[in-house]
């Protein structure tokens, strides 16, 4: 099959034989596979991963190892998304770790991740996971909505975390592809939701679905200029600077969710987190069947974010027009 | 009166008048008086604060104004401590803000902060606030012991703001004053407290009361020796360098306490928070009440914190003197 790998910095195509399957996994073959910013990041040397990136993607299930036939004639052909943390108990590890005890799988002390560490992604014709991280995919939603299931599952991950019914509004601070789902999310269930942004054209798509769009610099000055407050605000710029404004923009008392995974440290105050007792949550994985749920009702349609697709084969093209300013979701279609 | 103020980083004895006061208010004589390194940080420059600060005592009530015969008669003579957020209901505003409405009295958006922000404070043989902020204190419980209410009250506050019935132990960053008293607390709720310290005299006091300790180093190669992790951690250090060891040491999906209010950026990295799905929670003033039952019951008792006494004449020697190290709580007596 064909598979993309990370070497100095680049995507380098290889021809690779299927990977072998364990009992209890699935060979899934790719139809379409998202760029997100970690994979960036990947290729600048995050969590020094060798292998082939690529967490976002919607694929066929081609086969189906160990399961009952029943099981395996349930699978097989299936549309399916993928959760991307595999835990102790899909690798056989007994007794499975204390997280996965509390049923906490993404936390798992064990956990390999699909294109971020020690598990090959979706930049390749076919990957394998565990069928316990399989979620099938409604007929209803196409291929180019369900290619955005893990980052909006990630989005609906703040639902979980927060009780929402106590917020009546709420601020995002970014304007990329993350925040845009993030701000889709919270404007199904709160009447006022605002983005804060640096990209007039980014702004712009937000707008089209209800949420209020506020253009920032993205510097210190927005720290001084900005006077409002939130009891809910959502940092996922992606970008060290956000901490700040955030702080700065939730109220006293107030949830500041944090989204952003950039690595590398940023020169931070936490005193007003301190003297306002703000409550700072971090955020990550979330959960697949309530981002399925919200694609299938068409409360949230991720297309719009869609800037390009490119084959398979034109992956190192495809993350260089990525990182373009203005580029949001790139595709790839084996 | 002779009261202290700050100028040029140095504390500066004044003779001045008896503050005045507005209806509600008390004039407090102060019978002991804590230094805190919040003081030091108001030498440094800290709220470009240029009156008397101080903001631990003990007083006793010498006045009262607006308050009914019967009122003015049961604070008359009463040994008192006080709350050192005065919001705007002790001001006259009308309305009051919307946290004072919330019943978030020291969030109040215009309040003043005894020693502090705006209002005069405790190095000095008299102070006033509000009757609202103040607390009877117990014959049982000694100046020695109550001239530390507001500082084991802010310890307290970690119990308003989590579930602590949901842990089973904890670990507290630093061994200063402020950690010390949080040990103590956290050890009334839980059987296992673990205190990491850079100073063994001061892990030792903490040893005394079933507080386990553990000595580190207080750079980053404590990051990286150490494995265990904690379901909760309270960081008191009052460093920058506090924070990624507070992060280490927090388990997944775990609960970090953060007390320390240094001022100045430190260099961070925040993706341990989002990857961990760490709840981070600002914890500042605490409830007064429970800090007093705590001293009454016996089940705390911070005497053995004091290193020295100082006559109040003595305030600039004793403000050099508890920023000698090794110096745990140094008081004034006016």
């Amino acid at each position: 099959m064909l598979a993309f790998a990370v070497h100095n910095q680049k995507l380098v195509m290889k021809e690779r034989p299927l990977p072998k399957l364990r009992a209890g996994w699935a060979l899934v073959r790719v139809r379409m596979a998202g760029i997100c910013n970690t994979d960036i990041e990947i290729l600048c040397g995050y969590h020094d991963f060798r292998g082939t990136p690529g967490h976002e993607f919607v694929g066929e299930v081609a086969e189906v190892r160990g399961a009952s036939a029943q099981e395996r004639a349930r699978w097989r052909g299936r549309r399916v998304v993928g959760e991307i943390n595999v835990s102790c108990s899909a690798y056989g590890y007994r007794p499975v770790c204390t997280f996965c005890r509390r049923g906490l799988k993404t936390h798992c002390a064990r956990r390999t991740v699909l294109g971020i560490v020690g598990h090959d992604g979706a930049f390749a014709e076919y990957l394998t996971l565990p069928l316990e991280n399989l979620h099938v995919v409604p007929d209803s939603v196409s291929d180019e909505q369900a290619v955005f299931v893990e980052p909006l599952a990630a989005a609906c991950e703040i639902l979980d975390q927060i009780n929402i019914s106590t917020f009546r509004e709420a601020a995002v601070l970014g304007d990329g592809k993350l925040a845009q789902l993030i701000a889709r999310v919270l404007r199904t269930k709160l009447p006022h939701v605002v983005m804060y942004g640096k990209h007039d054209k980014k702004l712009a798509l937000v707008r089209r679905v209800g949420v209020k769009a506020r253009r920032v610099r993205g510097d210190a000055s927005d720290v001084k200029r900005l006077r409002e407050s939130y009891g809910l605000v959502v940092e996922a710029t992606g970008s060290p600077s956000g901490l700040a404004l955030a702080q700065r923009l939730t109220e006293p008392r107030g949830t500041l969710v944090l989204k952003s995974t950039f690595h590398g440290t940023a020169p931070v105050e936490t005193w007003p987190i301190v003297v306002k007792e703000i409550t700072v949550i971090g955020s990550r994985c979330g959960p697949f069947a309530k981002a399925l749920a919200l694609l299938r009702s068409g409360k949230v349609d991720p297309a719009a974010l869609i800037t390009r697709t490119f084959s398979l084969a034109e992956a190192g093209l495809a993350i260089q027009f990525a990182q373009k300013n203005g580029a949001m979701k790139v595709l790839l279609k084996p």
